[in-house]
């Protein structure tokens, strides 16, 4: 078990990962809180509650309320947070209920959500169930839902009582999603971490097993660096930016592909090769570092295919979140461990990265 | 012009009230904000901006984009949150946007709470135009909106980047609700301020007839109260709580006749009959200053009859969001000028209290 500490201006909390957490999870979350209040809600879907909602429910004396949100991304909406907010009034929940999120990224968005504004704000813990939102969503403290007009364009920054990411539970994760998941990990290595490149370079036969010792390695290294991250930096003015290596043309790659084609993780995979190849031109990674980090990438593949035209993705990143006053943000690899911020990418050289990652990235199969 | 300061831990702004704030809007903002960003948002109701929306807009080089609310407590949903943020997104609004809610308290609870869930927080000024708002709902963070199973239900601590509480505009408020929204500077003087309840005692007839020296008195001192309260209790855990003199009853009343008879101040008016009732009883204020209160709600009446069960509205108050675990409420009168918090009003005393008030509510003139 390893213990990572979250220390904002505005919240002070502990990110658990190890075994046999969900076994142990009221009591664990008595400790923090004092004691458990008289509303106890469970924000989760049915299909992690059909896996893991016994072993979930017997360490609490009296059973929870358990708030189902059906799963994908065409449900993370108001509509849902509207009906679920009134499940919760007329469950009688009050200001001193406690929510947890038990399930994977959209769970613990739209749980975070919800405890952020029922009764102007509740308390939330999070129990994360997929690689992904153990290593990312669920640090960080960043909740909300879409609109029809783009991703997260409506939620809060509100951080959970504590965070418990259960090793045990990814045993039934579908191996597609574990490795789009550790593109988060290669990730974190990349921007602020080098023995974790190495570790991740040596040992992705044990990671890709599941072996528990190599997982809880990988796991608790990424979420150390998000949090080191998001420690200095609450609210992504400044450093927090670095964490969104990859996502400028994966957030692009998924939003031209209508999200449903990729995964966040292989879309930030392949945004990563972007970047990558951007870093080489302009010299802040040597042609051996490029091939090192990308060779990396791929160990943790295959990425799928794209059948995409360079012109398509390109249009579709000028409509990124993080865009403030039109300008165009990227994150660049700095060596391999550090990052930076660049904002003056031009049109030709974007073209010349995005090509390259389509090349690499055609029909004949990724190498 | 009387500047009012706000210091809680999450922020710090001011209050400006005064008259011809509204001409000068832009160049205001401006020196707190920096600049004006690209987009300017301003909330508010087809009935506000076709009275003053020449005037506001005057002062700004270019013009804001205007979202309209429908005016109503009905309109103050998850719905119109929805739509209201999509326009946002549509007309381009950024991390770096400005909103300015322009209106009542409605559009201020709706406008602050876009603003705290676009984008995941963009920044905002209140620019309340109802005497109401301009004394209770623009002072505090509380933002939100209903649900069908009870009002604010939803929403957020979030507080402007300043509020600008023009006299002016109250020109054009209806009699009824000028002397609604008065109650609650009644409830600031009994609860925090002699002085203002002299003031209000002897300057009646210069009030109601809206003299903007008299009004901007009692305006600030409503306002310094309010913020000083809020400054040591930012969340409402403890003193916060005395600023709902007359609410316990005040919510009940509302509810019991579906928030479509009674304003919201004159359900506080009645509601404060009801705690003075109480408070005189258990020896909190003395038979005079009973009296001497009482005559200073019904100078800023008349209040309208109430035609009502005991029973209705006693089950009433049991469903106050205040509410956690169960407890029932109450803040009673200590003298003039002090107020605390009980929660161990008896059923019988509660019966005593609101049948003292409905005897003077009845068709038969409250004297």
């Amino acid at each position: 078990m390893q213990i990572i500490r979250v220390e904002t201006p505005s919240a002070k909390y502990d990110v658990v990962t190890g075994s046999g957490l969900l076994e142990t999870l009221a009591p664990r979350i008595e400790r923090i809180a004092g004691r458990l209040p008289r509303r106890v809600f469970v924000l989760t879907s049915a299909p992690i509650w059909a896996l893991w909602g016994e072993v979930f429910s017997a360490s609490f004396a009296e059973p929870p309320i358990i708030l189902f949100l059906e799963p994908g991304e065409k449900f993370k909406t108001l509509g849902s947070v509207e009906k679920l907010l009134r499940e919760m009034a007329r469950a009688g929940g009050d200001r001193g209920s406690l929510l947890i999120a038990f399930g994977g990224g959209i769970v613990g968005d739209v749980g975070g959500f919800l405890a952020a504004i029922y009764m102007r704000g509740i308390s939330y813990v999070q129990v994360p169930t997929t690689f992904l939102a153990q290593v990312d969503s669920s640090v960080g403290g960043k909740t909300g839902v879409n609109l029809p007009e783009g991703k997260n364009l409506v939620g809060s920054f509100n951080h959970p009582l504590a965070v418990f990411a259960d090793i045990g539970v990814l045993g039934t994760l579908p191996d597609r999603e574990l490795r789009a998941g550790l593109m988060e990990s290669v990730k974190a290595g990349i921007i602020r971490d080098r023995a974790l490149v190495r570790f991740m370079e040596e040992n992705a036969e044990a990671v890709l097993d599941r072996d528990a010792k190599a997982l809880e390695k990988v796991i608790a290294a990424s979420i150390r660096m998000k949090a080191g991250v998001v420690n200095r930096d609450e609210r992504e003015n400044g450093l927090r930016m670095i964490l969104n290596l990859g996502h400028t043309v994966g957030h692009a790659l998924e939003q031209a592909t209508g999200y449903k084609v990729l995964l966040h993780g292989e879309a930030v995979g392949w945004g990563m090769i972007a970047a990558l190849y951007l870093g080489r031109k302009r010299g802040t990674i040597t042609g051996g570092q490029f091939e090192r980090l990308q060779t990396l990438i791929h160990l943790y593949g295959p990425l799928p295919e794209l059948n995409l035209k360079a012109k398509k993705i390109i249009a579709a990143t000028g409509s990124d979140k993080k865009n403030v006053g039109g300008v165009r943000r990227f994150v660049l690899p700095v060596g391999i461990g550090d990052a930076g911020v660049v904002e003056d990418v031009a049109p030709p050289e974007l073209v010349a990265a995005v090509s390259y990652m389509l090349a690499q990235a055609g029909p004949a199969p990724a190498k």
